[in-house]
């Protein structure tokens, strides 16, 4: 097995676990065995199936800050600060996916579509996120951090929130209106809806558990770490999010792994803002007339205005701006060999994995 | 103005403030316009305009708690924790409505029915969960029992989930089956849907700000005031709503102020569980067969049946029983004049409101 696929094979056993301590404790309330067995698909059914980005990168910030491998118990609960993230996902996506009257997920019927399901999913999305304080009190009360744990993912789910629901009112699937988007609005969506949980969650809840103060002095320079980690994993994330949505227009379907449906979708992308940042009366006409409709020549005509207001060049360039700021605010982070202050290589092992990834 | 008014006038002016706390926050996290005039929405159409018992209960409790009047301080946080509660409820009922498909709430159509919402209402919902924590850290972070309260706030909201999912498992709108139902049924429903928020969760949350201690002794026995209250406001709970449910048959609609429809909405009713348990194969029969369905006809079967078996006296035998069972409990309570103790008045006043109450 490749080290990667060990990684996650490791962090899978974890869920096993997990979702057991999940199912004992709702029998334990004294459940029906049909509410026991309910709950037990709708973990197994959403939870543990996706790319596991989010939960893994718990552990292995909690291991970079370290700087050696985690014993067990260190495993286990850095397993469940990600396996946290993984719920809040769920949480959303299962929702999420109603919302948008999403069809497929991974490749399956969206939870909501499953036989017998329809909207009794929206009593379980809440369930899956009662899911990650009922874990946080099993296994970090008695920690110092487990206020800041709480809090984090508070902040964090609401922000979330916050970014949903600028996305669903500015681009409904059903109403195409194109003055609402704005590259300043696209920024706010995707910090909001994606960088926050995706990028800062994981890496903060990491920090909590090894140990990391609020601030520190290191080298004569005094740190606030977490406003460090979130200066640079916020442009971070919206970095990985303009690339995919860079990607979805531009990437051949065989090396994507899907074909991009941004366009017909109505989405508020990075590509169409900044197209309308720049297009002419003209362009933008064919835009207002061609966007977001379910037709592969109104799609067409929208991505030739891509192609002439030089989308291409644009993300070329924005991408060597922003690795090349986000390479020196990772190079300006003090460094040493005490315990609980960053690494370097928290944030560049993130970098290193989006920059040029071609799906 | 009545005392209950006055009460109530003053508790919805503490709203007023917190309302206003909510959007500033939203707004100086930059959401744009149109999102910080859409959450004013969602707060002004979901949580101010229902009955208020549970939140004036919290500020109830406090006030019995500390013998005296509060100050304006002590108020505003026992408003806060009563409107947290208030804003748990409408989480809960803005997405149970979309489950049910109901049509409208107090006297409106329901949120998700409002013009331009639909589907939104489930971020909505979230939003409204979300704003609790954003309160409770704002008002409560450096109080001795912060964390008690987020626990709590967290244990009740999972037990509710799971009382609704039961619920909406046994008994869906569409599909009557009354095997799935039982008087065990109803009763794991009613104590998980309803009972731990609607009474555990107030007075707990004003014993933990009036400095109630897990345990304590008086008069030579060590009391566990929060398992006492727990023990007490559980079967209360439970009796309120047995009484909804024999209400909803046996009250004229003149004196209910509503229309009784859980027959024909095919409910996990006391009425129909107390008349399973006794019925004849023929009576079981003409349930199967009338329960649940949308027909005037079918609804004055079921309630012959409920006339034969005896349901009227089963109730009155059932609530003379409950209301002695309580009596008693509450007067073992040992009462002393030592500040952070329990009070008796805090349960009797529950009690003497919902004893015989007409609608």
């Amino acid at each position: 097995m490749s080290d990667k696929a060990t990684k996650r094979a490791k962090f899978e056993h974890a869920w096993a676990r997990i979702r057991e301590e999940l199912v004992s404790h709702v029998a334990s309330e004294g459940m029906p065995p049909e509410a026991i067995e309910w709950y037990g698909k709708n973990l197994d059914y959403n939870v543990p199936g996706g790319k596991l980005n989010r939960g893994l990168s718990v552990v292995d910030t909690a291991e970079i800050l370290k700087g050696a491998t985690l014993d067990d118990d260190e495993y286990y609960k850095a397993a469940i600060l990600g396996w946290g993230v993984e719920l809040l996902q769920a949480f959303f996506l299962v929702s999420d996916d109603i919302m948008d009257t999403s069809i497929t997920r991974r490749g399956q019927p969206c939870w909501y579509r499953a036989p017998g399901i329809g909207m009794i999913a929206i009593n379980d999305s809440f369930m899956l996120e009662s899911a990650i304080y009922y874990l946080l009190k099993r296994h970090f009360r008695t920690t110092p951090y487990y206020v800041d744990l709480l809090e984090l993912f508070h902040d964090t789910t609401y922000q979330t929130e916050m970014g949903q629901l600028i996305d669903l009112i500015t681009a409904p699937e059903d109403h195409v209106d194109l003055s609402k988007f704005s590259l300043k609005k696209h920024r706010l969506i995707v910090i909001y809806k994606t960088a926050y949980y995706s990028f800062y969650l994981p890496v903060a809840l990491a920090m909590y558990m090894s140990g990391v103060p609020t601030s520190y002095t290191l080298a004569g320079k005094t740190i606030e770490p977490y406003k460090v980690a979130l200066s640079i994993l916020i442009p971070l994330g919206e970095y990985f999010q303009i690339q995919d949505d860079f990607l979805d227009f531009s990437a051949p379907p065989e090396q994507l792994g899907k074909i991009g449906t941004d366009i017909v979708d109505n989405k508020c992308s990075w590509c169409v803002n900044t197209a309308l940042a720049v297009a002419t009366p003209e362009q933008r006409a064919i835009l207002d007339a061609n966007y977001g409709r379910k037709d592969p020549a109104a799609e067409a005509r929208v991505k030739e205005v891509f192609e002439a207001v030089g989308v291409r060049e644009r993300y070329a360039t924005y991408e060597a701006e922003v690795y090349g700021k986000l390479v020196d605010m990772i190079a300006a982070i003090p460094e040493g060999l005490e315990r609980g202050t960053l690494k370097r290589e928290i944030f560049t092992s993130f970098l290193e994995k989006i920059y040029k990834r071609q799906k």
